[in-house]
């Protein structure tokens, strides 16, 4: 219903409204304060398809409607469902994370071999003696890698295009305040868990962790869809999926905690006590339904547990600043060719009309298979090299890991390899998936990045540690350095550059590995990865948001006190008025303009603002009104007359109507504040007013649209002319005295 | 200079205005709506020593200040400024929480024994042979530890008295945009730290941790007095302040993470992502340097560590939720007897005209040894006691540790003794520890609460583990009950049932422990605790804000959408119009009362609403002109005739200090909404405004008090007379049609 409502852009619209404006200029007029109206319109054309979402009047629907059934059963069972979708979400992310970590083990090893007992759900180990091996093993993990990932590219293609990528930028998105069709679907949602299993077991340099978020939101809204309250609602809905990004990052990496704090940090725009509570609790079932899941058999949520219970020496926390900003470096890096590449095969691109979406895929996945299958630590599952590269040797050791499959011979008894070999090879391998993971990401099959980028860092985190062995020895140093230390170091410093992460990703990292001691050094990586990177780009969340021209108010930036809301605001606004006019001319204009909403003011010439009508309530009302009043036609006055200083009989008043409540604002109010109003209050729309009059109007999509313009451009041409303006005023007023 | 302008209340300064507008009714008058415009005055009054902080004002003015130096050095040092008073701060803290422990460990070895060697910093284990106990145990245990805790009394009483308690109550109130004089003063800092240390040695029942926290933010408020940006800026103060609470948190518990989460979860009202990222800095910074100092000899942060390597049986899920209940009504327990007793021993009081608060702590330490001393788990300093209670009974025996002196008894070789009589003695203990720190909070000696809730806490844990352990047994269930960890689990809930602070405490008994496999039980019992306690009673530090008549804005709640901004307003104002005045009795004006800041209108008959003038920036304006200029002179008119409609001549324009941009709300704006902006946008007030007009207005501290009113009442009452006639004024104007 929501969708299509504000379908055409607001030029046309205005534009029809004209038209129908010339018979009746009674009850609505056009308010054009200046004839160059700045034009910022052809970007706005774009978000056509997103509908705002306002917080304050969808919370407010709430409550009235809550407050019905203030007491009794009702009540009781609305909170009761407040907790139970939560926990629903957790438990199905739970089980669809199991799903896609069996699926993955058995088509990933499906590369290698085949079991000859069952062909379903085999894996090498689980098969046991009657494994065989393909008989042309390198041919056949190419051609086994390609099928794969050709089935999920073709399934996103035809099924879900929606489900490419991580999903995590639509995500933030959703939750910033807008409504994006098709994001959160049931196609989506299969086609999201099948495709993703086949990508990552095809081997490309890929995750499921991203994406686990997604599936976790689309769980969130196929259930709401069947509560009333939350079917109804967008705010509310927002709610639960905030809940679920935490659920589905808790599945992912076994986070529970982590989980809320990425929501926190990084998802979710507005984020209270409510939600956060009711997000904690959601972790909670995921993580215990994970557990019970079981996937790995080890009974615990450690993905890469490694315990390493000294603390590192005072001299390596140097070197793990330096790993930060060497992980910001190439993490920026990837950022800019990531985005340098999805613009080159953008849709109606020379690429994108040579090469579809899903030769693409078979492409890149042919040739990840035919670079990965060389090297040892490409050749295996990514999380497979992870853990072997966090974990101590002496522990391998002591719970008789096998030191080839389990440890990739990083190990020479109890002590780690180090060597000028293992060095380059490990290099290599760090190079290869980065190359890989740059032009994967954002490819025409679901794919996230964290692991990846993990897995790039603890490449380069494992290199660096050999060094930094070689280098105490050599130096007669006595400190030991533990590679492993030095790998998760470097994987929270890569995975801290691409997505900016701060303070979820440390307690990710902590989970992750169980490293108690590390805490401090990760703090410190993360941190000067996140400074480093940012010097360069943004982070690659924001970057896609911005590339794929998502409306996305981030966070309120200190530098927009000298820009005001008269600068950015819309005076090209069509106005209704308090005098009466006839229901079918009121709901000719309603029916034609696609307009959301418009501001009432006293009369055509008295602009003194009373309020503003929500398009959608007042035609419902007039609707009803028409069908079961029996006096009500289409020739029945109708006005809001409550706010009239003239008197009026027989007209039907629809003051009622009225949001009184709309937010207004100064025209001299900085752009931060107006900045910090949409984000914080939730609001989707602020109207300017004077001295009582109304100025003018600033919607959510055209702020942000502003705002990208401010800061793009640089603000000083934007107020140049006022500013000098100003001060000429100032001036003017003053010499008037002196 | 902020803290004299709003000293007398604003009943008292509306008296005197009205007399002197007598004289020149032209440019200023008294709004006045309503004859019974309800009385708030009275709580407001206790306030009048606290200054309410604009965000809004403050940041703009730091905007303008710093782009005046936009380009070269200033901007880069502003920057750096700006991360290196958190990283003092953290240094600091860190060295005062060393210097403590130092102290705690020195003193509270005193009531045992003496060391011939040295008398200062020695402790029993420092000192070895020459170590002699006391002759008279049990007197001289009573003696020292009543003349430690009343010279912590005394120096309290007599050079900081606001360093008494934990002081965390008072930060949020800071943090929540209020300024409070004396609370992080050099009185304060020097007496907190060397009175805490004292009370602790006492072996009173409390902790260092939450005084930390006041400890660091005292350092950030001294250092900030040394830099122009801050000394000047309550807002941007208020961004270090959020810092060090981090730092101090870090130190408390060696929780870095669990720091910055905590001045997100509980202290900081506003935090942004960059006081997030500067919280992170100085949590890591602090850390680091506790490190460094390396207080326990051991080189790890973790305070309590405690291996366990085996996640809990799922069947044990169920206990740790049990224990999350018991937690949340123990806390709630506290929160109530301890409101209670604070109340009885209020200043003013009966108690208090008969016991001076010296002879209170004097007592207080009197029965707290006298009854601490009989019981081996009370005698010791408490986080002996709780990291013996954590610890795995098999580690302390690889490690050879005395199974007396470090594991108070509580293992039977690799096993934790199992029986009724420890049960019953951790029961007491628990029970002892209850009692006292319900009568310790908050009486007249710094002292935190942290530690004591551990403690009872873990004593509840670790009798509910034996419990637990014999049941298992006796139905022959394969579950191996590790007492420890029920302790730990334990331990979480009864400091969340008191605090209820949800993922910051996760994280801090995560960090505090190292306990990578009770992140889901830890979840779920603190969740519990605080879903329970939350049933019966508020968080302790809320609670306290509300005895003590804080001014503090709690989150908004949902259930405020049905009072409205009209109803809470304060309509009795005096405003400013602009038809010019004599300067001299402007000045007079702005002289006499005591108000912040007054509303301007267009003239006395009509109010449409100009905008709002800051009383201190007009005043500076006129004394600044009557100085320098050779014009003007006290017979000077002055207006703000830019907004005027008629020509004025021979006027000095103050139009240029009107505050275009204060935010405006209709009287139909839902207090929900309302309160979203107080808090949200960190204003002090709001101008409620219909059809342009000036209707009333709401000053943050007004507001604080008409929600209190509200929640408490019962809005039923306060809502029925508005909705009655709303609903009879809908009623009329519909029946005119039909």
């Amino acid at each position: 219903m929501r969708k299509g409502s504000r379908k055409g852009s607001r030029k046309e619209s205005i534009k029809i409204l004209n038209d129908a404006l010339k018979d009746m200029w009674g009850g609505a007029s056009r308010l054009t304060k200046t004839a160059s109206s700045r034009t910022r319109k052809n970007s706005l054309k774009a978000w056509k398809n997103f509908t705002t979402v306002s917080w304050r009047v969808d919370l407010a629907k709430d409550y009235e409607e809550q407050s019905k059934y203030a007491h009794g059963w009702y009540a009781t069972w609305s909170e009761v469902v407040s907790w139970l979708v939560p926990a629903i979400v957790g438990f199905l992310t739970a089980s669809a994370g199991c799903f896609i970590e069996k699926m993955v083990e058995w088509l990933g090893d499906l590369r290698f071999g085949y079991c000859a007992d069952s062909l379903i759900w085999a894996t090498r180990e689980s098969c046991g003696p009657s494994w065989f091996d393909w008989g042309h093993g390198y041919a056949f993990y190419m051609l086994v890698s390609t099928i794969l990932a050709t089935i999920s590219a073709t399934l996103t293609y035809f099924f879900a295009p929606l489900a490419r990528g991580s999903g995590i930028p639509e995500i933030k998105t959703i939750l910033g305040g807008f409504s994006m069709a098709g994001v959160l679907d049931w196609n989506t949602l299969v086609v999201k868990i099948v495709g993703l299993s086949m990508s990552v077991a095809a081997g490309l340099s890929c995750g499921k962790e991203g994406p686990l978020v997604h599936i976790a939101c689309c769980f969130s809204n196929l259930i709401s869809k069947f509560i009333p309250r939350y079917a109804r609602n967008e705010a509310k809905q927002r709610e639960l999926l905030s809940c679920a990004c935490a659920a589905g990052v808790a599945v992912a990496f076994g986070a529970p905690l982590g989980g809320v704090l990425f929501s926190l940090e990084e998802a979710s725009t507005l984020f209270p006590s409510r939600t956060m509570i009711r997000a904690f609790f959601a972790s909670s079932v995921a993580a215990v339904s994970l557990a019970w899941w079981n996937p790995t058999g080890s009974g615990k949520l450690t993905m890469f547990e490694a315990h390493y219970d000294e603390p590192p020496h005072f001299v390596e926390y140097y070197i793990f600043v330096m790993l930060g900003v060497v992980g910001g470096c190439v993490g920026a890096v990837f950022v800019h060719y990531n985005i340098l590449i999805s613009k080159a095969r953008a849709p109606g691109s020379t690429f994108r009309k040579h090469c579809p979406m899903i030769v693409e895929v078979m492409l890149i996945a042919l040739l990840t298979a035919a670079t990965s299958y060389h090297v040892l630590y490409t050749r295996v599952l990514s999380n497979k090299a992870i853990r072997a590269l966090f974990f101590p040797c002496s522990e391998a050791v002591q719970e008789n890991a096998d030191p080839h499959t389990f440890m990739l011979d990083l190990c020479n008894g109890e002590e780690p390899v180090i060597s000028g070999d293992i060095m380059a090879v490990l290099a290599l391998a760090g190079f290869l998936r980065f190359v890989q993971m740059t032009f994967t990401f954002a490819t025409g099959c679901p794919a996230g990045l964290f692991i990846p980028s993990l897995y790039v860092g603890a490449a380069l985190g494992r290199v660096v540690g050999t060094m930094a062995t070689l280098f105490f020895q050599r130096f007669g140093m006595q400190i030991q350095a533990n590679p492993g230390i030095y790998a998760m170091i470097g994987a929270a410093s890569v995975l801290g550059g691409v997505c900016r992460v701060t303070i979820s990703l440390v307690v990710i990292m902590f989970e992750l590995t169980g490293g108690i001691q590390l805490i401090v050094p990760f703090m410190l990586a993360c941190l000067t990865a996140k400074f480093v990177g940012d010097y360069f780009t943004m982070g690659i969340y924001d970057y896609c948001i911005v590339a794929r021209k998502y409306p996305y108010l981030h966070e309120p930036d200190e530098s927009m006190h000298h820009v005001f809301a008269q600068d950015v605001m819309d005076d090209d606004l069509v106005c209704l008025h308090t005098a009466p006019m006839a229901v079918s001319a009121l709901m000719r204009i309603l029916s034609e303009s696609k307009i959301g909403g418009y501001p009432v003011t006293l009369s055509v010439d008295d602009e003194t603002f009373v309020g503003y009508v929500h398009a959608r309530t007042v035609k419902a009302y007039l609707e009803e009104q028409l069908e079961t009043s029996q006096i009500v036609t289409g020739e029945t006055k109708v006005g809001f007359i409550r706010y009239s200083k003239e008197k009026h009989n027989d007209v039907l008043d629809i003051s009622h109507l009225v949001d009184e409540a709309v937010v207004q604002a100064a025209g001299k109010t900085p752009v931060a504040q107006v900045h910090s109003m949409f984000r914080n209050l939730g609001i989707k729309v602020i109207i300017v007013v004077g001295q009582g009059k109304l100025k003018g109007m600033i919607t959510k999509k055209s702020f942000i649209n502003a705002v990208e313009e401010i800061s793009f451009e640089g603000y000083a041409t934007a107020t140049t002319t006022l500013q000098d303006n100003e001060a000429a005023m100032l001036k003017r007023t003053h010499s008037k005295f002196y």
